[in-house]
Order: C-alpha cells, then structure tokens, then sequence
C-alpha cells in the first residue's frame, strides 16, 4: 500500500520545481480526507513560491486551488463520503478554536495551512485534506469541476478582499490590478451593488476582458493615463470610496492609498514580498481604514449557491488547459502572461 | 401675493378627498424652499389617507412623492438655488438633532413631516419644503424626472426594506408583496447579492412584471401555492435568511414571520392600520430579528448614482399618466388596482 | 461497568420530578465526553420543564447550568482532557455546520441540545456532554466553580440579551425582570459603556440587590411607579435606548416595547408559554428592532476572562446551597421564590 | 463696535507664538455664534503647531479646546441662544454635506476647521464658532467647565480611538502613549467591556498615574522592558485584540502594529509629521485592520452623559492651571512635561 506512488510538483529551491514520483499521501488524523484531484490550477502565489519570493520548505508539494474527489475519510469525518465530488478550501481550519470561534478561520492554531506552502499541495494526483468537517464542500449535481474550481482560493480571495472594502450600494470601487485576483474581486464587488467598479492595470487585454464580461464599468491603464486624476473625475474629486489592491507591488500599493477618498477603505488582497511606505503625515487627518490579509474561504456555501443562480460565472478565466503531465508548460505561459494566458487548468 | 392661488387635493375626511383652489405656499423658515412640482405621483398611503386609515387633519394636501424645480429659497438655503430641478425626499429631516446625528433621519425631531401627512404634500402646483438643505437633491443632467422619480419614496423605502433585511451575497430573499413599494425592495434586495429573490403576492400579472423585469428570480402566488413549504424547497428546509413584508397587513405579516429561518431577518415596511400576532411561545427560541419603521430617505444620492449608472431602472412601474386636474381618475383607476395599474404618474 | 447507577433528577410528567437512581451515562459520540458534575444549579426554565410549561419528554434527567470534571473523553476529543475541570455550556455546538459557520451556534443542526430539555441533562452525578470540541472551557488554575458557574447560562444568556440590544456608551437601558438572568443581563450590560441602567421589578428586595451590586442605576417597581413615565424622565422624553425582557409574560413583554424610544433595540431573553400582541398599528412608523433568541455561550472564554480580572462577579446571586441529595428543597424554595432566594445552588 | 479688542495667543511662525491684542471676533455666516471664552487648554498640537510642525498659517490665533458662553448668535443658529454655557467640538461640521451625511463629521467639506488650525481658536477671550447648530451642547446645570472641558477635543479623540478599536467585552487593549490622549483612549476603552487595559510609556509618573486612577490594568516602560514579549505573556502568546496609537511618532507606531494579535485592529489618533514603514511582507497574511484619523466629535452628548452619571472624570488630568494672561508659561511647563504636567487649563 505504502508503495504507490503518483506524480507531483516538488518544489527544490528557487527556480527549481519538477513533476516527480511520490507517494501516494495517508491519512493522519481522524478528520482528515484523501481527494483524488479531478481539476486544479497554477496560481499567481504558485510563481511567488516557484520564484523563491515566499518560504517555502524544499520537498514540498505545491499546488492549492483544486476540486477533486473523496478516496477515503477518517473516522471523524461527517462532512463528506468517499466517492463525494467537492470543492476545497485552500485553507484548513478546525471551527473549534479561538480564531475559528471569531470567524478567522484562516488563522486557525491547528490549520491555516495553506496547501502547497506549508502542507503537501494539489498539483497532484491526490492529496490529503486536514480538517475535512470545514472546507470541503460537495459540488451540486448540476454543476462542473471548472464552474466552481475558483472558489476554493481566488474567487474566495477576490470576495474577502470585497467584504473587507465594505462597499455599500452606489460606491465606486478602483480594482488594482486585473489578473485572475483583480478580476475575481471585481466580479464579487458586484454582489455589493457599487454604482462603478473601475479596473486599473497595465494590461490592456485584461482590461478589455473585465469590461467585456461585465465585471468593471471603467478601465484605466496607468502607463497611458494619470489614475488619481481619472479617478477624481469619476468621484466629483474625491476618489473612490474602496479600493483593493491584488497585486502585491509598491505601485499598485501606492496607487491604492492614493486613490481612495477621506473616510474611506483600502482593502489588500496582495502577497507581498517588501515592506512598503505609509504617509502617517497626510493620512492621520484622512480617516481611512486599511485592511489585509489572507482569504477565510467560508464564503465556499454562498459562493457555489451564486454560481448555480447564475450570478457569478468565472469561467472566462480558463484561458488554457492541459493534463497534469503538461504543467511544467503552463508554469512557463502562466508565469510569463504569454499567449493572453490568464488563468491555467490543469486536468488529471 | 397672497392672493396667489393653485389647484391642490385636499382630503375633507375619510373617503373625501378633492381637487380644490388654495393659496400657493409661502417661505415660513429661512432652510425652507418652494417647489414648483413637475411630476409627482399617487402612493398606496394615499391610499390608506384617502379611506380614513391613518390619522389625517381635514384641509390637508395630500400626496409626498415628487419631482420639481426650486422657485424660492430661504436665505439659509446652500444646498439647491433657484432654478434648480431636485427630487425630494418625502420625509423632512434637519441634520443636527438628537435622531439626524444618529442616521435616524426619519425620527427627526423638527422634521420627519411627511409631506401630505402631517404638513402640506405635493399632489399640487406648488409646495413648501421645510429643512431644504438635507432632503433636496439636484437631478443630473442626463436624467429625467421619470428616472429619478420614485427616490424621494418608494424606491428609497424598498431600499429602506432590503437594507434592514441585512442581506448577504447568496442569501435568499423573500419579498411579501408585489405592489410599487415591494418591487422597489426587490430591486434594492438585488443591491446585496442574493442568490434568489421571491416575490409572493396574489397578483399573477405584478409576479409576471417582476420576473421578466429580473427583480425576482421565483414568483410564488399563495392563491394557488402553500408559500412555506415552496420557500422551504427553495431554502433546504430552513426558510428565507430574510424575509420583507411590503403590504402592511395580516396574511403578509404572519407569512413574513413564518418564512423566515432561524436567526434571519424580518424587515416591515408596510404601513399598517391593526395589531398583530407575535407568536412569542415558538419564536423565543428562534433568534431571528424583527425590523419595522419609516423610510430615512439618506440614501438618495446613491440611488441617483445607481439609476444614472444603469444599475437600477423602475420606470416600468408608471403604467399610467395624466395631469394634474384628471388625478382624481388616478385616485380611482390606481386606488381599485384597476387596467393593470401598478403606479399612476401626475404630470404638471 | 454498564450497570453502575447514580441519583439523578427525572421529569415524569407536569409537576412531577424525582430524585432517582439511573445508569451512569456514556460515551456515544467521538466528540463526546463524560463529565463528573461538581457544582450545578437549579435554573427558572427548570421551573418551567416541572411545571410542564416547556416540551420535555417524560424519563429526561434535567439541569443544565454546571460546572465538572472530565472522566471520559472520546477519541476525538482535543480541547480538554481527563482530569480537566471545565465550565460547559448549556446548549452544544459542532462548529462545522451552516449554522455554526455563522456564529450561531444556538442554531447547530447536529446540537442546540439544551441539556436537561432535548437530552439528559447536569442535575445528576454524571453528563455526558456531546461535542466537547466546542462548548467546554477550562476553569483557570486562579478560579472556583463557584467564580465560573454561571457562564454555562444565565451569565451568557444576560451577556446575550445585552449584546443583542446593541448598547452604546452613554446609553440608557431598561432591564425588565431582576430575576437572575435579568442581573446578569444588567452586569453583562455594563460592559457596552451606558450611562444609566434600569432595573424593574415588582420584587424590592432583588431591586436593592441590583443597586447595591451596583449592576444597576435606578430602580422602578411597576407596582408603585408608572414605569414608562420614570423612564421617560430620565430619558428626555424619549425612552430608553435598549430594553431587555427577561421574564416571558405578558406585562413585561409590553413594558420593553413601550419603553423604547424610537429607533431603539428591543432584546428579548425571556423563555415564553404564549403568543403575544404587537402594536403594529402604532410600531411601523417607530424604527425600532426586536431580537429574540436562545443564547449562543460562544463568549464564555471572554467572560471566564472578565471574571479573572473581577470586572463581573455574579456570586452575590448565590444565596442558597445544598447537595444534590436535598435538590428537591431547592426546587420548593428556589421555585416559590421563598426566603429571598434568588440562586439554589447543588454541591455535589 | 470693531474696534473692540482682546487678548489671544497668535502664531507669528515656527518657535514665535505671543499673546496679542487683536479684534474681537464677530459673526460672519447666520449659523455662527461668537462665544466668551470661560475655560481653555493647552493641547499636544499646539506644541506641534508652536514648534513649525504642522502647516499654520502666520496671523492665526491657536487654541482648539475650550468651554465658554454664547454671547451672540446668527439667525439661523436654533441649537443654542446667548446665555448659554457650552461645551464645544474642536472641529465643525455642516449635518448636510457628503461626509456629513455619512456620520464623518470631522470631513465636513465647508467645516472641519479646526480651531487655531484653520480658523482663529481659542487661547483668546472670545472666538466665533461655525456651524453651531452641531459641534455646541449645553452645559448640563450639574457640571462645571472643569467636568466637561475635554469632550470638546482630547476626550472625543480618546473615545474615538477606542471605538475605532472595535474593542469587544473580554478584550486586551494596549494603549501607546499615557500622554492626556492617551489616558483619555484608555478610560473610554473602558466602555467596551475589556479585561485588560494595558498602558505603555517611557514617563513612569504617568503610568503610575493611570493604574492609580484606574484606566489602566496594568503598565509597561518600554524603557525598562521588552513591551511585545510582556503583551505576548498577557495574551496567551496571541497579542492583544486592539492597539491604540496615541503619540505620532515611529516607535509607538512600531510597537502598535508589532503588539496586535492576528485579526487584531490598530487604531491611531496620534498626530504624525512624517511618513513610517508599514510591513507587508509580514502583514499580508496577519489580517490586521489599521484605522487612522481625525476625531469626529460627535458623542460629545453621549460623553457629557457619561461624566454626569460619574462613568468617566478626566479632571485628574488638569494638574496645572492658570488665566490666559500667564499662558505663555504654561506653553513652557507643559510643552517640556515639566513638573509633572499632564494639562494646562486656563482660566478667563
């Protein structure tokens, strides 16, 4: 039994990542469960990991947004059965203790672990899901792998940047950043009813998409106008009433504070990999609010329940695709934005 | 001046309104400004003040939902200037008493008038407004009276309804009541990202508009449908999360209470005449919240952004329109729901 | 093993309750664990159950506020251990389900058994306590039971009751009922910063207590003052900010609703045997909310907390003790409300 | 009549302030009233403002915390009439505008003047005051000047970093700075039902002073230990719930952020003169939520309430008083904290 073996991505060291042999994962505790992976993806923190940018252990199994389904349950699994097709959360979390009892789910003292950086990750055949009574959710019989496969990461962080920026009926959002995140808060800033969601970003591609499928009402390109001053044009001078910044770099940052309007709320969703600078000097008298951190994934429930109802549909992120066997390719045209890639599927 | 007379309906008592000549209304307060009403409407209220429901004094004019252009204003008047077109909010609030510094603007304790209730209304040539400078909004240029008709009342209390029902992204809403001020809490509903609204009333062609006006996802008829064990369907057995009663009366109430899951959200925005059941034995373990009061009006400048951004549009709802001197057949046609009449707009 | 007994406290129908032997109970769950009770208490819902005024089946072992040591613990079981003391909270939670994940875990679909109601419950030798991962906290090293007793229930039904009426600093609340739970809603109360806190009862000698706790700041007894004509004094005409119901019967119930000035918060904690009447006819135009609920006793770690630090001490609500030997005395005096007692404790 | 004069303390530029003889104010727009002057203070951002710090314009009478007596007001003042003693907000604000609307009163966008910042203030005999309709409130007849004198500034800007800290009952609260700020932030903390208040400063007479007056639980000198370690041994390791930044410079800013727990809040009211590093390389992932900004004053009512009711009383603070005459010693004393100087009153 302990023999079997699967492929997966090891990641070695910096610009070091291979598809290899590996055994086949076990369960550990009681409520753990093994999924075998259906669908999966590359995301943009997998290239922050790939790069050597986050800290990640030599050995490790990366991959973390995936659908798949359930091989074997531990004795205290009543969440889910074998042969369940579902939707994971890229979170653990155990619902008991003090950060769960709070809501925070992704700062859970027994969980938290992110897959593919801190725990074994998806970019796998199978893989073994701690914690499986609280992010592990079962996939409607009416929809696919690829209808739901965001919401265990980078649906779920676009919502939780857009919960945070506490956007109220008739706002204007500025996104910050219009790659698969951006995109994904922009759709979910919708669900808040804001009058106009501006998109910010250097890529006129993604621009054109956002406005295309209806995510952004505005697009604005730093490299060929002045974002602060279009975007007072949009606000009667004031700025926007939330911004989210879904980068994780000093000029969407910057251009976040920048922008957003006295009393107002900055909300990042961005990994970062530097400090950066706050102006305590201006900003003391300026009411705002800023807000980070790392997606919670409860939202899962309420997320597939506006897909099924046809209010969200992300689809149109799956640029590309191939099999498990062909991923060392997908890093390549993922990692560097080739070939209008946006988001990159992987099928097992 | 003085002399200066207009045609206004004035309410005699119960079931005596009419079309009369009285003064044109004068500055009485230096925030206070004349409006020369350019289009204003009949509201269900009416409706109530016309048959003696709510407590009216005879000589009163009557009518509060309103467009028109500021003829007049008090020197201590800075928000509109002569000229101007504005909607107006129906109730009056002054913005710095005990009530307005909490947001409760409709409890203001020198205002909260409603026009044509407790101070002279609208369904005239000209009217007063006292407190000009918080409930007066200048319409933009790119839009009509038509558009931007219904935020001074129903639109801004089914807004008022769907804020209160403290609606989440995937929730399920249901709205008791397919009437003007019901499919405005629907539309507003929609601003929260639910998953699913339902509209109930016993009106299959209002729950066909709502439909294919896309404010309502399920239409239920309780002539012809058990609406609990429909929402129960619709909910997995545990009811709407929030629930708006839109009517005011007692089959609507109780369907709004018993439709509602555990810790869910009732929101009362129908005006009613009798007391009501509360059935405290079973609902003392239920942990829901019960929310009813009287539209505060303070968001009318989102809900402005909303109609000039496409995002709201309830211009379907004025299915009739005459001038002034033939309301009296609006008071008829609209107050009998007659022809299909969902909202009778008076012209000027 | 299956075969050991203990004395336990059995509902047989309306007023008929006895002191028994039973089998001692065991483990069922993974999550469950079997608690040694040190310390319980008799509770008014108690009063309730033996009176046959609340739906509890004939056979069941009652009581459900205590505190215990743990002796058995199932195999999924990771927050406390054997030989643990712990403070427990009436109502059991999973943490996982739809309920839970919205931190109402009074609500959980697998729990929300009270003890002593839905299954056997604390006023016996032994409980078993199922999904232990959740409602079982530690009694720090520095506290006695008697410190922590209440924070199982009524200590969290009063903080609940207080939480839910949404209390502001410098505001006025009225608590109706200065029964036990009325007290702790009151001590709970003070924690949101209000001026001024009302105790009402028709009981003196509870008043004096509440006043000489200091948990409350005036006191009105309807049998003697007009209450709604005192609270509006000391309110400005207006009424109080917050009312907490914490009896169940009518007068109570009417005096929170009218004592509430508008846009006020109406928190209902009381436990009731029948419906009542709601003024809607007079509330639509009010603004005010009405909540109502069984208490959810996630906040014990921050009362545990608040008592270490004695910024809430309940132990003057203590007034009487026995062992569980003498339990039916308690249920005479405690129940009659003789001799001034306010809490029958069980020593055990 | 203009030739009236007075004393006043002018800004003449950075380190050359005196007490001038300069023109009685008089009333410029029908909503201002001109106030004597009874009580003043020397507040932190004078010295800011005496030492170049902040942008003054030469010419400007400073001052911005005070009580006084109507002694003239506009026609459209209807709040207050002359006679009247008042406490009165060191900001202004309309009730009607934008930020009004939205409660963020200190935005005002024709207010938010702060005295002796933007407009003429008060270390003066007479200042005038716009927009008097919402920053003055009555004296209640029970209190003296001495009672009320900090709601108007440091006593507002405390309560509002308390409640920007989203303190919850059973919460550890770190207070940076035990400066007259600080220990205001501290005592309105306590509104919020926390475990433990922990005040942090270099000056050892000040904390003592704050554990004797019982705003603070307990005390660290960053100067004698090692302040994160000591909050990490009070909080279970964790951090505590809420910092309050109530200095403005790096190392209090440092250890706010450095000192909260993971989903914690940060609020800072301190007065910041220059840009700081914020940690996002850490922080990303923390979920933190930091909270800057300029008091907004408006629960001036709610805090005179409070000091009438003995819930709160700063008057330990003014440890030093004397009449505008002598008032530029106490620009000595208390710029330089000598002779223990907490705050410097002035009399008239």
């Amino acid at each position: 039994m302990n023999q079997k073996t699967m492929k997966a991505v090891v990641y070695h060291g910096p610009n070091n990542i291979s598809l290899d042999d590996v055994p086949v994962p076990q369960i550990k505790e009681n409520d753990d469960i093994i999924v075998r992976v259906t669908t999966s993806t590359i995301c943009g923190t997998d290239i922050h990991i790939q790069s050597g940018g986050l800290p990640v252990k030599p050995g490790l199994i990366i991959g973390h947004e995936f659908c798949g389904e359930v091989v074997e349950a531990g004795s205290g699994v009543t969440n889910v059965k074998v042969g369940d097709r579902c939707a994971i959360s890229c979170v653990t979390s155990c619902g008991h203790c003090y950060y769960c009892r709070k809501g925070e789910y992704s700062q859970c003292t027994t969980g938290s672990w992110i897959f593919g950086y801190m725990i074994d990750g998806c970019q796998a055949e199978y893989v073994r899901v701690p914690h499986a009574n609280l992010g592990v959710y079962k996939i409607p019989a009416d929809l696919t792998d690829d209808d739901v496969l965001f919401v265990g990461d980078i649906l779920s962080t676009g919502f939780f940047g857009a919960e945070k920026a506490e956007i109220k009926p008739g706002d204007t959002v500025a996104v910050f950043g219009a790659g698969p995140v951006g995109m994904c808060a922009m759709a979910s800033s919708r669900l808040w009813g804001p009058a106009c969601i501006i998109a910010v970003d250097t890529n006129d591609f993604r621009l054109e998409t956002a406005l295309k499928q209806g995510i952004a009402d505005v697009a604005i390109n730093p490299a060929k106008q002045n974002v602060r001053e279009e975007i007072l044009k949009l606000t009667e001078g004031r700025g926007a009433d939330a911004t989210i910044e879904a980068v994780g770099v000093t000029p969407t940052y910057n251009m976040a504070i920048e922008c957003v309007r006295a009393a107002g709320v900055v909300s990042i969703i961005g990994v970062f990999e530097k400090p950066q600078e706050l102006k305590m000097n201006e900003l003391w008298i300026k009411n705002i609010k800023i807000h980070m951190g790392l997606v919670k994934t409860d939202q899962i429930p309420a997320l597939i329940k506006l897909i099924q109802s046809k209010k969200i549909d992300m689809r149109f992120l799956q640029t590309h695709r191939a099999p498990l066997a062909d991923i060392m390719k997908g890093y390549d045209i993922f990692g560097h934005k080739k070939d209008n890639c946006i988001k990159w599927i992987v099928t097992n």
